[in-house]
């Protein structure tokens, strides 16, 4: 068998520790999947003292993050520190400008750093991964990346924040907001400033990566009009669920005449006969329209430990098998 | 730029035709997607002299497919022929034999000769790509061979049969089975024979390949339960639309006790509450639940010669990539 995969692994939340877990305990399933042996060779955390989930006492600790890209038994940095920039940007550039593959499960990075780590990424000849930054466990980027590549996007909606969704599809049972979004943060799904997912910055960096993807790395989250659901109230949320429907934070990516793309994210009635009003709770769901494919819906668990590092183990699977 | 990958295409019914048709109009932005240019070198039909909608008077013709292999012009084969046996078989054996790429829609030819296919590919080294034998547009196959390869598949569940559903559908609405299949063959949805799929063969095909993937490559299609749409009365299909629901052919693989997989075909009433219920017209879909992504679902164009077209598309840009 060739050379284990070696991990550097950048961040010990939810998703964080669910990955060290699942590269740890099911190494055997990894392994062959992957073809090699995945195997976790260090990692970084803030606290390195505070008690986890899973057991890391023989992985080799290092206190900055940045500095796994330089370690020989590094092949491979996954960061899931979060952040737009700080800690979690300087691991991204030192990876990917040591020639190191990087997997990251950061939209803010990725919508605010695009150009600097895509040119990194091509300068050094280093993979850039990030399935799991938009919609959890759904893959969503590989679909528009591989599974669509001979496609001409026309546009992409989305339910991308489970948080925003799962607060709304409590409220239609009664849940007052501020009780939905306390839940939703105790259910580990929130990001940790929940402003991000109520103010609807959080989709709109997920639709921006996709757009990214589907029509110009030239995008910019400016570019996108942003409304979140701070101003929603329980009576308009069910009103629609009376008439058979949902009020949903929809975001999407039109190509329109003369080929500019317009980008919003906005909570939005949807008729019961359309499928984004059957996505509850923390599900995420994305539909692309292209020429030939015509419509596609992708539905799955958009937020939770599970799912994401569902995506980040398929980034990592992805890399060992290319060999 | 890299050498072009160039393709012998295998059979010009409405799947080859537009195949061939988007590999020369789209070449520009399949090049673009693909880093290398992608060319159509030869093509096997036939009757070459049948009219077709895409001109081919440039591109050399093969009277039998399974010569597309040995062509020095050639470095991947596209069998788009059809048929569990014969020609089909023929021109694969010969294209792996030849560790020349193999891009199959075959989903007959891929249940029956799944192991051998399968051995040829890994002694020849000749990749063995199949996206548009299940789904049509939906990349499903991708998504159990990378996007949830770090997963343990516990249950699938499709509606993997364009014409069926198509038929369903339209009974709903009162048009009469016979009716309703003749607008499936008129479409171009249905198989050549069509009792494949209204028998629910075509769905057991497809059912096996995801299980193969999922689960076991010994798996038969012996032993899946198939029950097809033919004893289905309109009676039976309005009584259920009339609830809220939809009758529906759905193929089910789960994982049981002991790691036995139960497989089977058959009508069953999907209550509205279920996505499958919403599933109409020509759309497929499929919905596998796993750890640690838990549940998936994907929807979109079953059938057609675009939507297949589309999944053809993705694995040849796959194959260009890998360079």
């Amino acid at each position: 068998m060739p050379n284990p995969l070696r991990i550097g692994l950048a961040g010990l939340g939810v998703v964080g520790q669910e990955t060290a877990r699942l590269i740890i305990e099911e190494a055997g399933h990894i392994s062959a999947q992957a073809g090699r042996d995945v195997v976790l060779s260090a990692y970084s955390v803030r606290d390195a003292n505070k008690p986890r989930a899973v057991d890391l006492k023989d992985i080799a600790h290092v206190p900055n993050a940045a500095d796994l890209a330089a370690r020989d038994d590094v092949d491979v940095v996954v960061e899931l520190i979060g952040g737009a920039d700080g800690v979690a940007h300087e691991t991204a550039v030192a990876t990917l400008g040591a020639g190191k593959a990087l997997i990251s499960a950061n939209k803010a990075m990725l919508a605010m750093h695009w150009q600097e780590l895509f040119s990194l990424s091509a300068a050094h000849n280093a993979p850039l991964k990030f399935e799991a930054a938009v919609g959890g466990g759904m893959p969503v980027i590989k679909m528009l990346r591989e599974g669509l590549a001979g496609n001409r996007i026309h546009k992409i909606s989305g339910i991308l924040n489970g948080t925003c969704n799962f607060v709304l599809s409590a409220m239609e049972g009664g849940v007052s907001f501020d009780e939905a979004l306390l839940d939703a943060q105790n259910k580990g799904f929130a990001e940790a400033d929940a402003s991000f997912d109520i103010d609807g910055i959080d989709s709109a960096h997920k639709l921006l990566i996709l757009a990214k993807l589907a029509f110009s790395p030239e995008l910019s989250v400016t570019d996108i009009d942003v409304e979140g659901i701070g101003g929603v109230d329980m009576h308009q949320v069910q009103e629609a669920a009376r008439h058979g429907g949902a009020l949903r934070l929809v975001a999407h990516a039109v190509r329109g005449d003369g080929g500019r793309i317009d980008m919003r994210v906005r909570p939005e009635i949807m008729p019961g006969s359309h499928m984004f009003s059957h996505v509850n709770g923390a599900l995420n769901a994305v539909q692309i329209d292209a020429v030939p494919v015509e419509t596609l819906t992708l539905m799955g668990q958009g937020a939770g430990a599970g799912p994401t590092a569902s995506a980040v183990l398929a980034d990592i699977i992805d890399l060992a098998r290319l060999g």
